[in-house]
């Protein structure tokens, strides 16, 4: 494989958007800008769509001051998908469009999902003989990614979680007449988030239970042990995971038989209003059922500095390691403890592993009842939501990026 | 009435909390602490719940840096009550504390409701010859008090709503198969709250219709603006006050008849989630309800540094308002624009155009169909938000304020 393989490159973006997304966005585009290999450097729209239908923006004409700004907006700037591969004849297709532009780098951040298609794009390309270098950028706010220690998005999620429970915990202990807070936490298999809400403790305002995806959400237990503690404080604040299950699979939230997207998972939601009225009636106390919806994943004004950092650093080594002739592999990222404070090492993994599995919270670092996590959970999470960014602010507001996004004509 | 007429005050924090009624409790704390004529500063707990029962905590015996963290600790400290005066007894009983602890100042932070108790205080006190100053603190996110420009409180829950509508802006326009987002937004009777979505067109990220409580909400006019935009631009974001109700008065959540607080008051929510579901079976769209919830009056992560300043501001002015002999006033804001810039005066008004008035958004500041705000409303709004706070962080979150709240003996 030749170390000097020159060409284009297409970036896209992938899947749910994260707080930290387009930091890893800049990454990209601005290393690929300044690579005396890469010729030209394409966004696709709305992911390997905007490949398959030949819709790229030519980035390097975009004013650097926009796209440094990139570091502190939400959402997917490019846009996204949830589009699976269809078959050979999509990646064919991606093929020619690569040929057409001679794109010789692919770049492409996202989930699990997004490694499998970034995994098929490359192999395809491999076996038709067509050199071009694909490494994928990891981004989940879940962090349910395996082959790296943990995920950008997942630190920004965890500090707005964290942030949020602990204003609701003292917004909730206001009244005499006490009360009971249910909390709802994005994470449909994996309980990172809803453990990020044991981060509060940290300040001392952590929830009384939580409740994970990885085990079996039993209502009894649940209604007696929140009546007990409001019984006992004269309130109770519980954080819950959207994906909590009976024994049989079934969501707790009912929604299962609802819109699914594209990869055939449910659309939740509505899990804290369900439990909400179900406490109620039980105990006849004051409950509320509080979603964190969207906020978690596009909440940038509360994004943790570790994530911003290393998301931009995920993008910049995406771009470095291709250019050094890796290909078919996901950036990902290391602890490496150093004296016992928090370091963040970055290696390369095969995209086979990232590819389409889910890494867990360990049942070890849950504690026994399986309503809280243990210290080596907050020892893993603590390090990722540290640091403040002061970001541009205009009028009070912040200042996102404004791209051109000047098409290339086809 | 004497000048320098000396004795202990007592301090209580009544109706919702909001992210900077603290920093009204730390300018009456502080300025009280270092009054000569104020022998002892008393907390009350929760409200005036706390002096009916006799639970006073001694202020005086606090860390000072523990105060100062009230500037950016969000809820009432002292815990807040929603309880309606009954009767004369009622008063007679604060009449028969303030006389137990030689009380001879009275500051009491809240809304309309605490306004009234205000009042009833220093009517009655002053009936029966008893030498109190009674100055009310004015709070509320809702800003609807009577008689002051603005209220301490609004301009942080109006800072986190635009930020927060900004943010899902670029979240909601992520995949390139068209969304619906409908926004709710706390307001009872009142759209202040509702408007300050708009503030998020300052950075290009505005809502494309705003629904107030003050007007009549028309379902089938809703459902075909919101079909249009969303037929026309592949999205739509709407925000919806609470309180948005039918010809008849019905509140389109429908939950008139749930629980009611202790003034009357019908408790909200829901109003998105139902909107959602109604606009989704119309559209087919993928639709999302968000209710912004608790964060709205809690989130003091993202306070505006203009309130929090005024806020304590307003504490202050009443201690030494009061210490100059005042009684039976709120303290209230006066806008005094000094060459098209923003300059907040103060002033004292009579409670009684305080008291039980609810001030609601002028029909001329909301558009001719009745969907957005104008330029007097922006031009209201927006030096409101302006500021950012750098709080103490620890290991990534707000340290709030921990107060030791020693009980005085009875």
């Amino acid at each position: 494989m030749a170390d000097k393989l020159t060409g284009a490159c297409i970036f896209g973006q992938s899947g749910g958007p994260t707080s930290v997304i387009n930091a890893s966005a800049y990454g990209v585009i601005k290393t690929a800008l300044e690579a005396p290999e890469i010729t030209q450097v394409y966004g696709c729209a709305h992911g390997i769509v905007g490949v398959l239908n030949e819709t790229l923006y030519d980035l390097g004409q975009e004013d650097p001051f926009e796209l440094e700004l990139l570091m502190n907006t939400p959402s997917s700037e490019l846009g996204s998908s949830r589009y699976k591969l269809s078959d050979e004849k999509d990646i064919a297709r991606i093929h020619e469009v690569f040929e057409k532009y001679n794109v010789r780098y692919f770049f492409y951040n996202g989930g699990n999902d997004s490694m499998d298609t970034c995994q098929k794009v490359n192999d395809y390309l491999a076996r038709v003989g067509y050199e071009c270098h694909v490494i994928g950028v990891p981004k989940t706010i879940d962090n349910d990614l395996c082959g790296t220690d943990h995920c950008p998005g997942y630190g920004s999620a965890a500090k707005y979680i964290a942030t949020t429970v602990a204003e609701i915990y003292k917004d909730a202990r206001v009244y005499n007449t006490g009360t009971i807070t249910i909390v709802e936490i994005m994470g449909r298999h994996a309980g990172w988030l809803a453990g990020a809400a044991a981060l509060a403790g940290i300040v001392g305002l952590a929830p009384d239970y939580i409740y994970f995806p990885e085990l079996t959400f039993d209502m009894e237990t649940f209604l007696r042990d929140v009546e007990a503690t409001y019984n006992a404080k004269n309130n109770c604040i519980v954080a819950v995971s959207e994906g909590i299950h009976y024994d049989d699979g079934g969501f707790v939230s009912q929604s299962k038989v609802s819109t699914t997207d594209g990869f055939g998972h449910a659309q939740l939601g509505g899990t804290a209003a369900k439990l909400a009225a179900i406490v109620k009636q039980k105990t006849g106390a004051k409950v509320r059922g509080i979603e964190l919806s969207l906020l978690q994943r596009c909440a940038a004004h509360l994004a943790s500095q570790t994530d911003i950092d290393e998301a931009f650093l995920a993008g910049k080594t995406a771009v470095e390691s291709a250019l050094a002739g890796n290909t078919g592999k996901m950036v990902a990222f290391v602890r490496e403890n150093a004296n016992g404070s928090y370091k963040c090492g970055i290696t390369l993994q095969p995209l086979s592993i990232c590819a389409n599995n889910e890494k867990k919270v360990p049942r070890e670092w849950i504690n026994e009842s399986g309503t809280n996590v243990t210290q080596e959970f907050i020892d893993y999470a603590l390090p990722l939501i540290q640091g403040e960014r002061s970001f541009k602010i205009e009028n009070g507001l912040p200042r996102f990026a404004r791209l051109k996004k000047i098409p290339v004509i086809k």
